[in-house]
């Protein structure tokens, strides 16, 4: 009979779980040990983590399955925590299992005893199970697996105190019933179609799932009858894109920008998303992002089925067979000169290959990334949908490990890079197909924005410092080669390039640093038609410093 | 009239506050703002959350004052929670203070809005608080600051919305009364004493601030009047030793040389520790590391001050002029030939300058440590006291910043290492002088014992995969110099001398890299008795792997 750790194992892989990102401890060394009873599942050492987690998210994005992930106590759920809330906001799904002190241990306090279902809950609302019975493990563990794959998908966390998991007697467990998602109601349809027939000012805003191709094919039929906008969420958790498919325009991340893209609505559809608020608060603004006299609907929820109830839209409003607008295919050419962080998204778009995977996590490096790439060969768009930095690298790794045939690209700013630099040891352990582009400027550029847009108004030297990272200036290429991957460096839109064509051509990993001034002020002149437009909707002192920063 | 980030900065500073380690995002940049108002407040940046709290918690070991640390959200607190739960279990004080969206914001469920009281409690059981007005925020910053440097210390959270932190009308709050700590009341000292005084065998075990020199001091006389023995908690906050102290002995990892070191005790005599336990649970094995028929007292817990209550028992025992034995000073030799871990542990034995403070996180590597340095010029001594690993590199940042006249010296295993290695950014920035040595076996080596010592019996090439870090090896060397540190490589004995020497002599930051083989094998030849007294009280199988290791 099993102990408690192989019935788990078995019941994973009945349940279609092929993939484990784990960074264990003592508490699970069971689990370890019961790796090689199952050849199904593929173990992923990590050497921190929130790049477990951040794998797992990344790898289900693109797998549509979860991954399992397999973390030491409390502390290591901290550690994995940013990614998980990453996860949750954009409703993958992840098999989170943290191990814990056997269960009589718990209560005698030792050092590295903690409550982790307070922790958990942050992230995993909505399933957090501490399994009791080895007997009882597996059907613990297939209700974590309901849940996590559930609709919308969410991370369930299951804790595995280490008795339960070496305990004899362990009982397999078959899987989970498949997910039957249900399209929206006839009456909602009715009533949406009804808005969209009446011709006032309407958009539809795609989010989760419907930022697939059914769905966006779809949503262009309705759009080419009704002549209703396509709009996509800020931060997509997997958007489909590039020559071919139609395209949507994404809310801008500044709450300013959005407002314009939101102007004069007078009907925003909800599709698998939800009403847009901004990012961040700031004083004296609306955090609702919805304009005054715009009346909010819902097509379809995060648990619905999102295109078969745009599908059922585009019937009613017999939209079935309109001719749809698709992006044409078109690239931006080949960038010259001085590098800045626009020409590395030209030259991503030069270059980018077909069926790419595409990670944007360059914060306002890639400010120009959606437009260079717009026109190029499909791709899969993943970005930080719950805002915790960090996320991209781990991302990584689960994608290419999701898809083995397809090259991943992952575009990172140099802030953002270091929360979870730890992956590059895995994507060269793993030998992953990924090419890491790290948008060096030396500077949380991000928050030299905010600390003006939030109002603060004497900026002194040491709050200016806190957004500094010149002192020392990170050596990306130096660090990816003391974690074992290739590594380039390039100030120059030629070598940028060059280093880009070699690492498309080449097995990874590779990583990339470009050298860059402070990215703002190379992408002045391209972003300055969009944000003249929304000039005259900013507090004054944001529309003088925007001025400023966008003065030739 | 200040904002309520200008006056709590205020009040922060007010109450002795005068370091705060951070890494802020958009909803605290009021708080950075007004790090210019109050030049009492030093702030220090770091890349990542743990490697604030850490600092903090580093800080706070040696400068017996808290630190305030800044961190974004709940996504930061989670990164930073593995070193607060560091703290909380050392019993060290920490303000640690997180940034949370406005008020208002929150039920939007933006991007970074998550549940962050619920992971606070994680680490901060005794104080949480959100406050919700400018008016009040810093008396609500005075009742944390009062709940952290309470007795025993905690980690006290603030959570601060940004509108609390911007809003107009802040009251800065005069500090909180100082702590009053009390001794152990006449009743327990004259117990104790009768017990001591009938002559059983019996031992003291001392913990939290019962490890600095009066409290040694009167343990000490206390010993040399009844003979009883004197024990520390395996994992010390901070301990005070080296030649002219008077020796303790520290209860031991392995649950089964702790039941040697523990066998035939008949009291127990807790002075601010708690009754010992294993680290991790065993199957067929007790946690409760208390000898049958041993009786437990408590002198003084964590919250009474053991310093008075011990030396009360010195009194009662009429042992106050007692001649005490302390430690002789005497030093290793210079090691020679192929590096080994033990061998670093002497050089370090060899070379330690007075005053220095020692940061213990070698893991396996460090077995020898605690006997090459015992007669050391006078040092403190600090590990690991939560279990949760990726603290040593981030405390050496608070040691240093809280006496930046005294040598730091880190020692830390590789996996350990890479759980906050940015930390090498922060001690480059701040020019600490820290000498950072990474023990580089390429392994998670305590999880090879581990393995073995929870019984998991068929150990396949997944499982072992799982505690190798060879594929690739990590050269921290090029980390270091990827973050600005001055690095060295040594797989030589005379290479690592030279090397120490240098970073001693010259202003830090240091890395040194140890190239060793795997750690037991180094140590075996010195731990043999030792281990040899504990084989009988092993269960077979273990015995059997230990002595396999042991083998010449």
């Amino acid at each position: 009979m099993p102990n408690g750790a192989q019935a788990l194992m078995q019941t994973l892989a009945d349940a279609g779980i092929e993939v484990c990102f784990t960074n264990p401890g003592t508490s699970e060394m069971h689990f370890v040990a019961a790796l090689d009873d199952e050849p199904r599942i593929r173990a992923v050492l990590t050497l921190f983590e929130g790049v477990a987690t951040g794998a797992a998210d990344g790898y289900a994005r693109m797998a549509d399955a979860p991954a399992a992930t397999l973390l030491h106590l409390g502390a290591g759920l901290g550690n994995g925590l940013a990614n998980l809330h990453n996860a949750r906001k954009g409703k993958v799904p992840i098999v989170n299992i943290v191990g814990d002190h056997a269960t009589y241990h718990a209560p005698l306090d030792a050092q590295l005893q903690s409550d982790i279902e307070t922790v958990a809950r942050n992230v995993s609302p909505g399933f957090v199970r501490t399994s009791q019975r080895t007997a009882e493990l597996c059907r613990d563990a297939v209700d974590a697996i309901a849940a996590a794959r559930g609709l919308p998908g969410q991370v369930a966390t299951l804790i595995l105190p280490a008795d339960v998991s070496w305990g004899d007697g362990g009982v397999p467990h078959p899987p989970p019933a498949e997910p039957a998602p249900v399209a929206a109601d006839a009456a909602t349809i009715t009533t949406i179609a009804q808005v969209l027939n009446a011709g006032g000012k309407a958009a539809l805003l795609l989010g989760g799932r419907a930022l697939r191709e059914p769905s966006l094919l779809a949503a262009a039929r309705i759009a080419a009858k009704s002549g209703v906008k396509l709009l996509a969420e800020v931060f997509p958790t997997r958007l489909e894109r590039g020559a071919g498919l139609p395209p949507v325009e994404r809310i801008a991340y500044l709450a300013e920008l959005a407002g314009v893209q939101l102007a004069g609505l007078e009907h925003l559809i909800l599709v698998d998303a939800k009403s847009p608020v901004s990012f961040f608060a700031y004083p004296g603004k609306a955090s609702d992002l919805v304009p005054a006299g715009c009346t909010v609907h819902t097509l379809a929820t995060p648990a619905q089925d999102a295109a078969a109830s745009l599908a059922a839209l585009a019937q009613a409003l017999d939209a079935e067979h309109a001719p749809i607008s698709v992006q044409p295919a078109q690239r931006p050419g080949r960038p010259r000169g001085r590098l800045t962080a626009e020409k590395v998204c030209m030259a991503v778009g030069h270059l980018l290959p077909e069926h790419a995977i595409l990670i944007d996590e360059a914060i306002t490096s890639g400010l120009m990334l959606p437009r260079m790439t717009a026109g190029c060969p499909r791709h899969d768009l993943i970005t930080l949908t719950g805002g915790a930095i960090g996320q991209g690298l781990p991302n990584a790794i689960g994608a290419a490990i999701a898809c083995p045939k397809r090259p991943v690209l992952a575009l990172i700013g140099d802030g953002t890079a270091m929360y979870t630099i730890q992956s590059l040891w895995t994507l060269a352990r793993e030998h992953l197909d990924v090419t890491a582009v790290i948008f060096s400027n030396a500077s949380y550029s991000v928050l030299n924005v905010e600390l003006e847009r939030v109002g603060a108004e004497r900026i002194g030297p040491k709050a200016r410092s806190q957004l500094d990272l010149s002192g020392p200036r990170l050596d990306f290429a130096r660090l990816a080669q003391g974690m074992g991957v290739h590594a380039a460096r390039a100030d120059t839109a030629e070598d940028f390039v060059h280093a880009l064509e070699y690492a498309l051509a080449h097995p990874g990993p590779h990583l990339i640093e470009a050298l860059i001034p402070e990215s703002l002020s190379g992408t002045k002149r391209r972003i300055l038609p969009w944000l003249l437009r929304a000039l005259p909707s900013l507090p004054p002192a944001v529309a003088r410093a925007l001025k400023r920063k966008l003065a030739p």
